[in-house]
């Protein structure tokens, strides 16, 4: 008998019907003989809703109070699943947040899960229960307020729950498939993945791959927790996240990130200068060059603004450079480990394509390229095809 | 320097203008340097939403799962009503009955507040904060499971917490000034009341008078709160109700209840196998009298076929009468005990009106008579002419 931590968001329990659905599936998973942990989000555009009437009550922000309000969400959604599984003959419980016992950093609206004491979980899954968990919300440690995770939170609220349990799995729903080796909303000819390492899946996620936040992947990787990213429409095998993946090391996969920024500062302070004068604003600069007009950076877009204001503030305004319209492609995979020339050979594939690359920058495993922002479609297929064409070795 | 509770029900907060008309008051309360708890039902309609959207989930009963469906209302209303008070300068936190210490019976739906642990609100007291809690809902003493407290809960709460606080008022904010010596809707020249006691404001609540719930009022008895209902719209005193008031006995008010029924048993079985009969069902019979015809009962209206029921299996159903279309009309009082002929003289008046009487039953404090629900709301007037005229010496 397996343990299995099953995590759905807010479309999958947008609506009654989506809610029965899910419903037999967690049925069918206990019937099999299972162990089950059911973590839910807030139904579909509750959230919203929840703060559009904050919004007509106070123009302020009240953290404390927003996170009370927000959290009534997925009490919703868990009571509901609930009744839908028992329902099918199964017996089920919803847990919040603080009675599953997520204990969390003091902090409102982007609190870390710090402590994980389940054990009212392990109590129910003793007796034979489902027990659907509130996901996205805990209760801090030190003064038992309640809190909530922040984006990608529900995910976080499974793998820590799967961790305390030690689950065979995570199961993370999502309305595809699994993991990609590209956006197949771009490349239609991109293959699932079977599995990929954390490792290559922090890569991904941090270079844009949208189907997994990378908090969840180093949560996963922290707690040794393996993950099975997979489609709430069918019963299909999806993409396994684990430590280690069978096979020499591979490319898993082209991640592409339309909302970059490219800020610059010419005639002055180097590399150094730069990531010093954006890290002291708050900015991440993923990816920092330098080439004929002097220093850039990439940006995610949103801080553009305080990435200007900080290299103005630094060193003038007339030395400040900044150019909205790019995007970043990325080649991801522990088999770049083994190839000492990929920035070029990537760099040299666009080039080819006749577009422009405005920035590059490499880890040990990934190559990425800034690239204008009407191109980075066209970019990714290139670079898709470059790689991981049919019958190419590169590729896994 | 007082300790006031406020109890806003779910009209009060029923939108974004109503919940900061409530914050205004609040923070005047607040501001007069009084320490202030206030008490807050779910918005308007929400908990019939909860109820609907359950209903497009499941058609099957969930006791534990509607409790945690329903008990966010409160969560709404609440984290939104403190955001509002914080707006006007005053510092403000939202608590759920679990937080607030309202520890009640295993029972889901209806249960009962059994203890009180309200730590958590009188640290925040004790710092100047308004505290905010949840109406309705609480936490099982014995497992921790969240309960709602049914019918009149967030009033339950609110007396409860004033108890724990020795609080200096308990203030039931509705839509009405006061209790009234008779429904104003009925009788527009219906006076309000300055106070009345636990026990004559039980007798009319328990007779029909809506105001304030029967269950309320006996908890204000039992914990020794003096509870105020006064107007939500504006600032004047209302009704206290309170263990004892000034001044001799005297009539307080005619209340009446239009949801009766009459049950009655003919040719075999006194009033005791009558009683025995409907107790057993769990049938309430608050008056049962002998007449030419046999046994008659007065039962709620929405029970009468539990009522038939019980009785045709006790003595077979050709013995057993229903009538529905009968209201109850009572004159409450502590000044009846002072007048052993109130039944006659209540009996009188309306035979004198031309009114029939269909059955007649008397407590202490109270004289009741069952009457053609056609005619209850001249019965009404009738009595209120009678023993609350201007210059009638039998009111106060």
């Amino acid at each position: 008998m397996a343990v299995i931590v099953q995590k759905y968001g807010g479309t999958s329990v947008g609506d009654a019907d989506r809610i029965r659905a899910v419903a037999r599936r967690v049925a069918v998973t206990r019937l099999a003989g299972n162990d089950v942990v059911v973590v839910v989000s807030a139904m579909g555009h509750t959230t919203d809703q929840f703060v559009e009437l904050s919004r007509q009550v106070s123009p302020n922000d009240h953290p404390r109070e927003m996170d009370m309000l927000l959290t009534a969400g997925e009490r919703i959604s868990m009571a509901l699943l609930a009744m839908a599984i028992r329902d099918l003959g199964v017996e089920a419980v919803s847990l919040t947040g603080s009675q599953a016992g997520i204990l969390t950093s003091m902090v409102h609206g982007r609190a870390e899960i710090e402590e994980v004491r389940a054990f009212r979980v392990k109590e129910h899954l003793d007796k034979g229960h489902v027990v659907i968990v509130a996901g996205f919300q805990g209760v801090s440690a030190v003064n038992k307020e309640i809190t909530t995770l922040g984006r990608g939170g529900s995910d976080a609220t499974a793998v820590a729950i799967a961790s305390y349990l030690q689950a065979d799995a995570c199961e993370i729903y999502t309305d595809v498939d699994g993991v990609f080796t590209a956006d197949p909303r771009v490349v239609p000819e991109a293959r699932k993945l079977d599995e990929v390492s954390f490792d290559e899946m922090g890569e991904m996620a941090a270079a844009g791959a949208g189907v997994l936040m990378l908090r969840s992947v180093e949560l996963g990787r922290r707690w040794g927790v393996p993950l099975h990213v997979r489609s709430s429409f069918h019963d299909g095998e999806g993409t396994w996240v684990r430590e280690a993946v069978g096979g020499p090391p591979a490319l898993v996969g082209i991640a592409h990130d339309p909302d970059q920024a490219l800020v610059g500062l010419t005639g002055g302070g180097g590399p150094a200068a730069v990531v010093e004068a954006l890290e002291a604003a708050g900015v991440a600069a993923e990816t920092v060059g330098t080439g004929p007009e002097g220093v850039a950076a990439a940006v995610a877009r949103d801080q553009a603004a305080a990435a200007v204001a900080a290299l103005a503030a630094a060193a003038g305004p007339a030395t400040v450079l900044l150019e909205e319209e790019v995007g970043k492609v990325s080649v991801v995979g522990a088999g770049l480990r083994d190839r000492p020339g990929a920035a070029a050979e990537v760099a040299g594939a666009l080039g080819r394509g006749g577009i422009e690359v405005r920035l590059t920058a490499t880890t040990p495993l990934r190559v990425s390229c800034l690239v204008p922002s009407p191109r980075l479609d066209e970019a990714v297929r290139l670079l898709h095809r470059e790689f991981f064409s049919y019958g190419s070795e590169e590729g896994r």
